[in-house]
């Protein structure tokens, strides 16, 4: 197995990003604080560049690359905001990005990706498998792959935002922080560890696709078919060989919310913090909502990932 | 007629919010950028607390009462934002608050506003007059009446949200701002004079309401009929005889927005910067689109006033 990334890694990352990422404010609710009986802290990722934290990680990797790897070119398979990170971030960066993406990917995704500067090769994705397609672009024109996950830069880049949060307000009592294939989580948890050694982190994931939790408990990465769940950020089917580690070794649980707590979650976010944040993005606060009883009078972070939702589904959602 | 107020009353304002107002942050966008080609820095008071810059301006206002005005407390009529304002700051110096409402009002604002602390007193509002029954409880409980733009305490507060913004990204090339009565833009007419005196400062109305348009440019106080328009918090009748002094000396033009820009500038916020913005907090944007052409390449700032719309308003009219 190669070496695990570490804190060392994360700040390096920092140093790539400062000038490039947003610093995304940290903002309070007195409502979110009297209704959890605790001293809440968002970190908003859903105000990063193209709305969500994976532009760091994604930036990250890309600055790493060699002079023959830029000119060859990035390859990434992503129908959601990885896809986007590594098109704008390649596009900064004068490198050559081809996306794969399903060929009933919503056109607005596929426009965006486009926008960015990004080459989309569309795939079916009932007869074809995109990991061979991003393989075999790869291996013909010489194309570095970059996983959406299960990447040490990926995942150093994404603890970034961690860092940044602990810097802003000083040491929590606890830290509640979203989970698909486990970058953030284990990005997050490499900085909680250095800079917050005590607090308690959890991961969350989509209650219908818990696969997270089930590796966590028996110690393997547990594989699940893909979860229907409104969280499309966290439908992922497992943990990576990278992050699993990671967070084995350094989060204190994985909980899980259901859909009904989301849009509950993004009605608050709306309504009383007037921020437009994704299903998974609100994974966080909403096991934070059901954990409050435990974490009374305490500092209690979230991380809130992203905001990337079509508006005319956020209605439906939130009308539902 | 009374002293103006001056930046000497902004500054010792924001000395007065200090700790107690939230320093909201200043967003960029780089699809707005590319879409106007100038280089944009929003002022982002939907994100004060309560959801509007109204906060600075009543909190200041408040702090400045003698003893005894604390002890007998404070009177406003609003059904608005002013009203969550005066409420939550009342409660917050330990102030009692007296709200006049109208009795149509939503139950959700009225709702609010107790939750704030605050004392409802609805009325009539086709049989009864507001104002007489906010004088008549000052006048027989000993309540100071707190208006909700023209008074210096609450223009001087109304200041600080632009001070904050100045002092974070240096001087502009032009800054827009939402015009109602007047409070937040002769407020933020202090701090542009004081620390970008080379500024364009363009206050910004509905189209439908185009009073101060019409005062601006005549030299004295035009008064019309309730406008019809989305934008809630500018359906203001006429400017008052404070903020009408600043805004003629120290502005540069007044200019309108029409409810359809209102509308796509409330999509561009939450599609692209995942911002809630109520109808009236998207004036600035909708008019520096359409200014844009004579800006490029240059600094523009835009004052986003609020978010308080109620959600299931917001997703009609994103849809409509």
């Amino acid at each position: 197995m190669q070496n695990l990334p570490t804190y060392d890694d994360v700040q390096a990352a920092a140093a790539r990003l400062q000038g490039h990422a947003h610093q995304t404010p940290v903002l309070t609710s007195r409502t979110a604080n009297e209704q959890l009986g605790a001293e809440l802290f968002f970190k908003c990722e859903n105000l990063q560049r193209m709305g969500a934290f994976k532009f760091r990680g994604a930036f990250n990797a890309l600055s790493k690359f060699t002079p023959e790897q830029r000119r060859a070119g990035v390859v990434a398979f992503s129908s959601g905001n990885h896809a986007q990170a590594i098109a704008l971030s390649a596009r900064m960066l004068g490198i050559p990005a081809t996306i794969v993406m399903p060929n009933d990917a919503p056109a607005a995704k596929v426009a965006a990706t486009r926008g960015y500067g990004g080459e989309v090769v569309l795939y079916d994705r009932y007869t074809e498998d995109r990991e061979q397609i991003g393989r075999d672009l790869a291996a013909r024109h010489g194309l570095t792959l970059i996983p959406p996950y299960d990447h040490p830069d990926v995942i150093a880049g994404q603890g970034t935002a961690a860092k940044e949060l602990f810097e802003a307000v000083g040491p929590l009592d606890a830290f509640f922080v979203c989970l698909g294939g486990g970058g953030l989580l284990s990005g997050s948890a490499l900085a909680t560890r250095a800079l917050a050694p005590n607090c308690k982190l959890y991961g969350v994931e989509p209650e219908a696709g818990n696969d997270g939790q089930q590796s966590f408990r028996s110690g393997h990465i547990v594989h699940i078919d893909t979860p229907k769940t409104i969280a499309d950020g966290a439908q992922t089917q497992h943990l990576g060989n990278i992050t699993f580690p990671i967070i084995r070794r350094d989060v204190d649980d994985i909980l899980t919310a259901s859909d009904a707590e989301l849009v509950d979650a993004m009605r608050f976010m709306a309504e009383r913090m007037k921020l437009v944040v994704e299903p998974t993005g609100c994974l966080g606060f909403a096991a934070a909502r059901r954990m409050a009883a435990q974490f009374k009078g305490q500092r209690i972070g979230v991380l809130i990932s992203g905001g990337n939702v079509d508006i005319a589904r956020y209605c439906a959602l939130l009308a539902g």
